[in-house]
């Protein structure tokens, strides 16, 4: 028994997911087994203060490391898988469950690093796998990537189902959802369901990715030129579509970007994406056919500055330039923190003079792979969950859900909108909150983990916003005399050049506090010297210039 | 006779304001009369490196301060007027000329700083005034600010027409659009059309503000408990039928927010905002009316952090807290870089349990101020000019407005598409690119200028991103010893404690540099010694961690 949860009942939380979009980790807990639902990462806004990505804080499951049967992965998006290197270095994780393309983006990413390797078991859509009480199995969904699953953990108090990322494509260019097992597991009783809330303030139906096919086509129907094309590398279904437009208006295809590069080989070895023999050409073959027969594929459509569609633009990319009668199609649509870069990037290709498209409803490059409103009200009356728990989202997206399900006849009791560690815990008494599991962020600056923490990015933010000034004071230890005027460097701070007399002035003042301070004892108290001076000198500094910059004093004892 | 136009040419140029939304300040030369229109700030994305705005860089104009005939005010926003402070604590303008509302405004600013004042001139719609060889006329337009105008600048080679902002509102709730003057100045002869291009990419027509009334007022009708409302403060049309509709609904309306207080004051004083009398109430009179005669008007649409609905959002508003059944209104549409700030606040508002509005083609709340597609269209069809210049966007922007006055007649060797600091000049033989005058950017943080600089802004960028690394060495000017191991401090660079090995060996390599710089010469070459340590730290790091932070070293020699 721990402290969130009795013995004999199932425990449900976060770890990551709740309140925001990305680090996706949930956990089924019962008679002492963590069921772990994905690892994904998360994208920050806060970049300019040097963060790559953050990932959930594992320090639970480090606690409860005995307990871990296994992570069990629903799709190979970076918010879903993204966070299993980290995992792996702070947690031991003997078995990770994952089905078609996941498994090879998962190798991928853990060929990079050098660690012991869990063993990784290929699941299937019709495999069950059994442990104490519960029974795994999966249900092929629909999403913007192939292989996507919902997962459905069997228990003795009824299913309990995670959607994993879903949308209902009724036309879809791969397998269909598997509506049937669906409805077979609400028939045997949902008890929870937790469900993608991404697109819960969407009103109606996304579009399928079979009318991108059409939109796209009819496009480059019309293009002269080169059409130069940039989608996220990890929906193979939109590259083969653009590969097979490219094969029907006689195109080849070069293709920049080492995550285009390396989705497109691992589609390849999964036999999801087929191209004619010399439909991709190198850089170099570029030049050796016209214009109106080369397609660029690339990434970039995020306006991500090193991306080769942003090189591209800038002109900077090793190979490729743009050149006049280019067509540049964004066949994405920019992620909220996003839309400065991309738009950058836009910008600059009018410069250049080339055509740009981006989706909108009179093109409809791109479709969303999550469910909006109406989808996620037919995923409620397929499965009939007793109670039910929106994950995947904002707030405000977790509480459109809320309503979606209500409107749909789940009781308002019955639903749980959380945070990210509430635990909600189910037994023969029914549900309720019981607890609470340990969870925060962890920063990720390069590939190791837990070399940046909050106080490190709260020195950042403050460098970032007002600079430094650097003081070093030297003092002779058996005179106590100060032995030379008081070193003054800053960075980041105001023009000094501009303000010598600023300098002089913290310059005198660190002297006359150090002075002050030496007056006080017998010895030299570096500590309290050094105290003093950041004290006064940030006083000054503030009353001269209402700035408040990072201040670090040396007190040299020589 | 300047190097960028000969006499007897008319130049037009802009210092800020194309390929950009923000810091708007165009200039029209003639027979050595520079007459400057607008002066604005630029709100940047790079917020997190401490930079509060940007302004213009006013050296050209400072170079040619006797040419300088008076600075034009077009309207009330801050992208028009919010650089005036600063280009007068720069350059000698002796005459503002502007209207209504940005008279007081502009006076509001100025009464801030102590600087000798100019001469603000208020002009009225049927003003001219007569200069060498140039007639300034002015031309009410319809926006979100009462009081905003084109100007007319007749010259010998013809009209030329600077559109201000604008949107043609057909149902305006202010004066109407001066038609008249729009197309008799068209009759003269249009030589060349400078018009706003923010709404460019948007097609059909902007929603007039007498729909958002309609909208509002259904909404509040349905309202059971208290409205918080957050607008633009400058869109007094806005805050009137705030004002009206909280009347009709027997509500008192408390209003917060320094901006919104102000433009209230102003809008009281010249008579655009008329309430009965008992309709404003103070804080501290909101817990005599029960909630549902509670209108709550105020600052931070955008969600900016120190904005009072954020505070009130995030419980930290002097007087003011969310309960619940309170219906918060975003009659607003966020800029693109206020996205995640707006989101963060929604999202907080839903935490707290109370409705949120936010502005849709469902709901109405809000309209924008700037011309779509078919207003800019119907202005071209009125004014007919020969030469077309689109200011006020991004580049695209500036782009889709070219392909507009295309579709409108203009001919297309007739449409400057160009850059800040570019000079389009019209003599007898038409008109052609002719030069180009300085421009540049001015970080502005706090008040002052100037003491921001693009090195400063540098350094907080790589301070931001990685951190620093301080090393202090400490010599013996008489001996050439080193006297201590070398000091190390980090600030936002890795977790230190956690890498004891890593100072260690920063100190030893300092160390051994120092050492070996030392061996060179007879004496301490100290800038030798500095550079040294910087280049082999650098690799040191670099190698170590992947990482770049900015290293400070002071080589004290005692």
């Amino acid at each position: 028994m721990s402290n969130y949860l009795n013995d004999n009942e199932v425990g449900i939380y976060a770890l990551g997911g709740l309140g925001e979009i990305g680090k996706n980790m949930y956990c089924i807990e019962y008679l002492n087994q963590i069921f772990i639902v994905d690892c994904g990462l998360l994208f920050p806004d806060e970049r300019l203060l040097g963060i790559d990505a953050i990932v959930p804080d594992f320090t639970h499951l480090k606690e409860n490391e005995d307990k871990i049967v296994g992570l069990f992965i629903t799709h190979g998006h970076e918010d879903h898988i993204g966070g299993i290197p980290y995992l792996l270095q702070q947690v031991n994780i003997k078995k990770i469950y994952a089905s078609g393309v996941a498994v090879e983006l998962i190798q991928d990413k853990l060929s990079e690093i050098a660690l012991d390797k869990p063993n990784i078991i290929e699941y299937k859509s019709n495999h069950k796998f059994k442990f104490n009480g519960v029974t795994v199995s999966f249900i092929r969904m629909t999403h913007s990537i192939p292989d996507a699953f919902a997962i459905c953990f069997n228990t003795p108090y009824g299913n309990i189902l995670h959607s994993g990322d879903f949308k209902f494509d009724f036309t879809p260019l791969g397998p269909a959802t598997e509506y049937d097992k669906l409805t077979k597991i609400a028939d045997e009783g949902v008890l929870c369901m937790l469900a993608d809330s991404t697109n819960a303030l969407v009103e109606g139906f996304t579009i399928s990715e079979r009318k991108v096919y059409s939109s796209l086509r009819d496009i480059f129907d019309h293009i002269e030129g080169r059409a130069l094309i940039a989608t996220f590398a990890s929906n193979l279904y939109r590259v083969q579509q653009i590969i097979d437009i490219s094969i029907k208006f006689k195109r080849h295809v070069a293709v920049f970007g080492r995550s285009m590069e390396k989705t497109i080989e691992i589609g390849q070895n999964a036999g999801l994406i087929k191209a004619k023999k010399d439909t991709f050409i190198t850089a170099d073959q570029i030049p050796l056919f016209p214009p109106n027969q080369i397609t660029i594929l690339c990434t970039g459509s995020q306006g991500e500055p090193l991306a080769a569609l942003s090189r591209i633009a800038n002109g900077t990319h090793k190979f490729i330039k743009t050149i006049p009668g280019d067509t540049v199609i964004f066949s994405s649509s920019p992620i909220p923190g996003n839309n400065a870069g991309v738009n950058k990037t836009i910008n600059q290709l009018f410069r250049n003079g080339v055509n740009v498209i981006t989706n909108s409803p009179l093109t409809d490059v791109h479709t969303s792979g999550h469910a909006a409103n109406g989808e996620l009200k037919l995923m409620q009356s397929l499965v009939k969950p007793k109670y039910f728990m929106p994950i995947h989202g904002e707030y405000r997206m977790l509480v459109a859900h809320m309503g979606i399900a209500m409107e749909c006849g789940v009781r308002p009791d019955n639903i749980f909108v959380i945070d990210n560690g509430t635990v909600v815990s189910f037994s023969n008494d029914g549900a309720k909150i019981s607890g609470n599991v340990h969870t925060g962020l962890t920063y990720i600056d390069g590939s190791t983990i837990g070399d940046l923490n909050s106080a490190i990015i709260k020195e950042r933010r403050i460098l970032s916003d007002e600079g430094m000034v650097s003081i070093v004071i030297t003092i002779n230890e058996r005179t106590k005399e100060i032995m030379m005027e008081p070193t003054i460097i800053s960075r980041g701070f105001v023009y000094m050049k501009s303000s010598e007399d600023l300098t002089r002035q913290i310059s005198n003042n660190a002297y006359y506090t150090t002075k002050a301070e030496l007056e006080k004892t017998p010895g030299i108290n570096q500590v309290a010297i050094k105290n003093s001076i950041i004290n006064s000198v940030s006083k000054l500094i503030e009353e001269k210039t209402s700035r408040k910059p990072l201040i670090i004093v040396n007190v040299m004892i020589v």
